[in-house]
């Protein structure tokens, strides 16, 4: 078994593609799910971008984090209508031409009637050549892998279905796990005390998160690492400073 | 009066800051408003980015953003703990030396009584040298502005009265309306019809939303553009065209 600290730091980004995002008419519920998916397979959600139906915008988010990540995840723009330009912007991002798909192509003959069988839909069989395809068990239009970059639907019905498929080939390191303590205190009274610890657990991440509820100040800190007892460690560390300064504190329920 | 396609496009991008967005602990709610926010003013969001608490990656989001767009404004990280790093990172970003703003200290020191006036805290009157203070209606501590970078609080309640603060300085172009059509049909059966319609109309932006619905897939046609006349008889040729199809719509309730 490798030990913890040997185990290579697996990173991602996500693509969030969608004029309808940027507009504030739809809210993105992909994020927050992507996020905990991959937290569980050991790999680091690090850098989120959000860009509109635009070629040159996707083309340039893809392209700059394709090369800085392990894992790129693209949402939205695979559908059939004329705003869906994932497929021919990731194709144009890594140099390659966009082609009909055979399995795709014949997954969706399969699929739809004659009469539905519109050429609108067929587009959704175009991928960069040499592109492997990602099932789609909702509404069988694929998703695709070119590299290191996984472009998938928009729908979270259909996002989450598709991760679930990527999932036996995704490889992580080290899996992060967290601990929250509800601090009834303000940020700032509590501030020093985290800084110190902070500096003694170099290899865990200690947050600290304002809230503010019935109008009086809290903190949540939570504690993230790769080393569960290490983390305990510096959770009776924390409690044991609040103790001190009278404040009251609860741990809140691991989630994720 | 400007007329309307005489109007310069303003743009905006967002910077969010924080890991525990990153990590799917807390769920973003500044974006959406954000979004509306500006829409209303004529300025429009073209970009998001959601970076980690690292000082290389708020640096090169800001800086690559501040470049692009007319507005850039940046949510989270001025707290008073050791994990609130924005105020140093945009200062590295800007070449500028971070100081102590006297206005910023005179505000956190009449506010918080000896006994509270914690080093941490008077952190929070760091800003880049020469940054414009932002008033923080809520909990004092200011964001601040540096040429066209506008740095605000993550806390959404405190974001929102920050946004509030800045409305008179934001100077925006055209505003660009948006009317919703909900078709009851696959987007694949009205792909081609409004793929014609948006040809005709390439002052216009029509977008094409699949949902289901009671598990009958249907679509939200959104016609976004600054001319409302022209939105109109836009949205009533895409009608008329779901009509010749059979097909049953209903216009949504305009939001935003």
């Amino acid at each position: 078994m490798t030990a913890v600290s040997e185990r290579k730091r697996v990173t991602a980004a996500l693509v969030v593609i969608g004029n309808e995002i940027l507009s504030g008419r739809t809210v993105d519920a992909n994020l927050p799910y992507l996020a905990m998916f991959l937290g569980k397979l050991g790999i680091r959600l690090m850098e989120v971008r959000v860009v509109p139906d635009i070629e040159a915008a996707i083309v340039d988010a893809v392209d700059a984090l394709r090369r800085k990540m392990d894992y790129v995840f693209t949402t939205g723009g695979i559908g059939p209508t004329h705003d869906d330009i994932t497929a021919a912007s990731v194709a144009r991002a890594f140099g390659r031409k966009l082609v009909r798909h055979p399995e795709a192509e014949r997954r969706l003959l399969a699929f739809y009637p004659p009469e539905r069988r519109t050429e609108a839909r067929m587009k959704m069989a175009d991928t960069p050549e040499g592109a492997e395809l990602i099932d789609n068990p909702i509404s069988v239009a694929p998703g695709f892998v070119v590299e290191n970059v996984h472009v998938m639907a928009g729908v979270p019905k259909i996002m989450q279905a598709m991760l679930d498929v990527l999932e036996p080939r995704l490889v992580g390191g080290a899996v992060v796990q967290s601990r929250t303590l509800v601090v009834f205190a303000g940020e700032g009274d509590m501030a020093a005390g985290l800084a110190a610890i902070q500096d003694r657990y170099g290899d865990l991440e200690i947050g600290s998160y304002p809230f503010f509820r019935m109008d009086k100040p809290g903190t949540s800190v939570v504690v993230r690492g790769e080393d569960g007892p290490r983390i305990a460690v510096a959770m009776a560390e924390i409690e044991a400073y609040c103790a001190s300064k009278g404040v009251e504190t609860r741990e809140e329920p691991t989630f994720g």
